[in-house]
């Protein structure tokens, strides 16, 4: 599309976007801010906000009958919500614990899957705890495994494709990476990375974290073996809402979870005293999931599964494409240069941009101009771009904003120290 | 005290309750429902249901910024108010994830400091989840662990202390017991029992689930090693809210957790790629913790802290031994009879009856008595009391409901078959 930098150009966009009314589906109390974080904290969805209420009165009023009225069946109930988002048929989706204990539990039960390969093939490029979940496995196995990290060419930009190729070797136990990365929103060929890693024998895990309600995933057509992510990012479950796993069907029977735990038991209220792994997915349930948080997240679910992902991506594309058009016509002149892919087709969501002040410049964005992005070291400053409650008016608008702020160098008086959580 | 079996005498015993008045601050939607529940799920604190509205209005407000205002250190400041229930000094519990979980961090932690032992002792009154996660761990180190599982003489009642520290020997790494045990609410003596396991150089893992909020514990000063336990029973916290485990000071420093995730590195958002633990018991964390459940717990502590855990042994004790009372005297007549310790000093804080045909009984009497127990394989209907909540005029209520039931024989209707949660 041929963009102009007016602020009218904008307008005319949104007048055109499918998606704009379900902004009407959250809740925004401050319409004045522009909030570029919906990649790492999306936003409230007003059933979310009802629902979470209701849970509370059930427990009040169910009490215990509440297991049997959709808590105890949640994790398998919203993991088939689920399932549509990243083309998964039934039975291989669950939703519970965390993104690095489902890491941890599928990384355990690939490598018990080939005991004699000895090599874990990763990336820089993917999020930090989830080398570090590598690493304690790793570890715990008797240190018998090497960990190959591939460089990136380009400062974590994009990813060394030949040197992954190379490195997956007869050897490889398991090849894991984010399918989106974190720092520049790179995505990966899922069904070609993973086609590559199966001629040689190895299985592949992705995390969808950054992915998974951003765009079209296809698990099951990519033939691939696991999958994992958290669920409030694009999919707006709510601070820390649990996570999600996949399993492929004909690998279940032969998985085995490292955690033997109370749902994931076969028969958990027959109090047998040894454990048999339930049929299926569920063996990789560990203990109870926090219900307050399971049903916010389901309800959370449904503006995302009617919007539908094919529309979602389509908007993504060209909000991600216009901030790039934006950054390049304002922002590069102030000193920002791109810190993520040019191709939209590489690209997940989010636009990273990067200036040598990006650390301080994110702070005075947040304290004074009232947009919020987040900023990941070194110098990234990212850009989350969450098509169901953005316009494109939001994006020209920031833009503005920060071109303000590093015009008129309001972030000079900020501390260079950085904050615990940012 | 010398209790007789009027109604009248129950009331006169509610008008010497100091708790009396907490019951208020509880949501009670019917007040004519006996529920003998609140060891499995407590009932809806006021301020919890406020407290996780409010979560959410944060949510959509604070957005990203919410983790800066108290989300990210909820772990270990909801920690340190369960520290003050279970006798912990600063710096030794953390709230995270689910007790399955909990366990297994905490036993891979302890078999890894004796790595030369191979022997686990338990005992078949442990809930049979924490023998799963003991039989997981053992079977991921190799199989090289035995797992002792002491049996007891009367039919999971009480234990056979006599086998179990003969079990314990040179060899054993771990000992792993219910301070309470689910199904009689037998009560171990925490510190006899930790002792005589350090003379053997073995470690001492509590799982507290069912005492925690419903008597006083005192891990230092029993010099306990570890220990785990869910916040959804006596504590109130919600279906599924998230567990806590315990460190030992001393021992923090020379354990590390079997999941190297996101929440336990020394400094998350420096991004590195090599793993460091975080310093202190805080390493155990994982991945992000599901924070509108967390905080619905944090809320529901209060009441609990307000009221004192000495005053809530106090009614505890008085309300079992009340109900032992009204059980010899009512319903052993129609088949029950006690599958609870006599001694109150060595019994939690519900009561166990049995009968041949529990089952069905407990499934009519949440049916059509307005009554809600549990029932525990293979006869045991459970009555829980909780002192916060409950009145002895529930316990009188509750017996005589019971009774006309059995009398009239109107379980009998009622399938023998097993449903899915009970």
């Amino acid at each position: 599309m041929n963009f102009n930098p007016s602020r009218d150009f904008a307008r005319k966009l949104d007048t055109q976007d499918e998606l704009a009314s379900f902004r009407s589906q959250f809740v925004i109390p401050d319409p004045d801010l522009i909030y570029l974080d919906g990649n790492s904290l999306g936003r409230l969805p007003k059933a979310a906000a009802e629902r979470v209420s209701a849970a509370a009165t059930e427990w009040g009023s169910d009490l215990i009958r509440g297991w049997n009225k959709g808590w105890w069946d949640s994790p398998a109930r919203l993991g088939e919500k689920i399932a549509r988002l990243v083309g998964a048929g039934p039975g291989q989706v669950i939703v519970s614990d965390s993104t690095s204990l489902n890491l941890y539990k599928l990384v355990m039960a690939a490598l018990a899957l080939h005991p004699q390969r000895r090599r874990i093939v990763t990336d820089t490029l993917n999020f930090p705890s989830d080398l570090y979940v590598l690493q304690g496995c790793a570890r715990l196995l008797g240190g018998r495994h090497e960990i190959v990290r591939i460089e990136s060419p380009d400062d974590d930009v994009t990813p060394d494709l030949d040197a992954l190729a190379s490195a997956v070797d007869k050897n490889t136990a398991l090849v894991s990476l984010s399918h989106v990365t974190f720092k520049s929103g790179y995505l990966y060929e899922m069904a070609a990375v993973t086609e590559m890693a199966h001629r040689k024998g190895a299985l592949v895990l992705w995390d969808l974290c950054h992915s998974v309600g951003a765009l079209p995933i296809e698990l099951d057509a990519c033939n691939a073996d696991f999958a994992i992510g958290c669920t409030y990012k694009y999919l707006n479950g709510g601070p820390g809402s649990p996570a999600f796993l996949y399993v492929r069907h004909d690998l279940q029977e032969q998985v085995t979870s490292p955690i033997w735990g109370w749902w994931g038991q076969k028969s958990p209220f027959a109090f047998d005293l040894d454990y048999t792994p339930a049929p299926g997915v569920n063996r990789f349930l560990a203990g109870s999931q926090p219900i307050l948080s399971m049903l916010a997240l389901e309800a959370a679910l449904d503006p995302l599964l009617e919007a539908g992902v094919e529309r979602i991506r389509c908007k993504s594309v060209l909000l991600t494409d216009y901030m790039i058009y934006l950054a390049d016509a304002i922002l590069a002149p102030l000193g920002f240069t791109l810190g993520s892919p040019r191709a939209s087709d590489r690209r997940g969501s989010h636009v990273s941009i990067r200036h040598p002040e990006g650390y301080r410049i994110n702070r005075a964005l947040i304290d004074e101009m009232n947009v919020i992005p987040d900023f990941r070291e070194p110098d990234n400053l990212r850009l989350g771009l969450a098509p169901l409650y953005m316009s494109f008016a939001d994006v020209w608008e920031a833009v503005d904003r920060i071109r303000q702020l590093v015009e008129e160098k309001r972030y000079l008086k900020y501390p260079t120290e950085r904050l615990k959580v940012t």
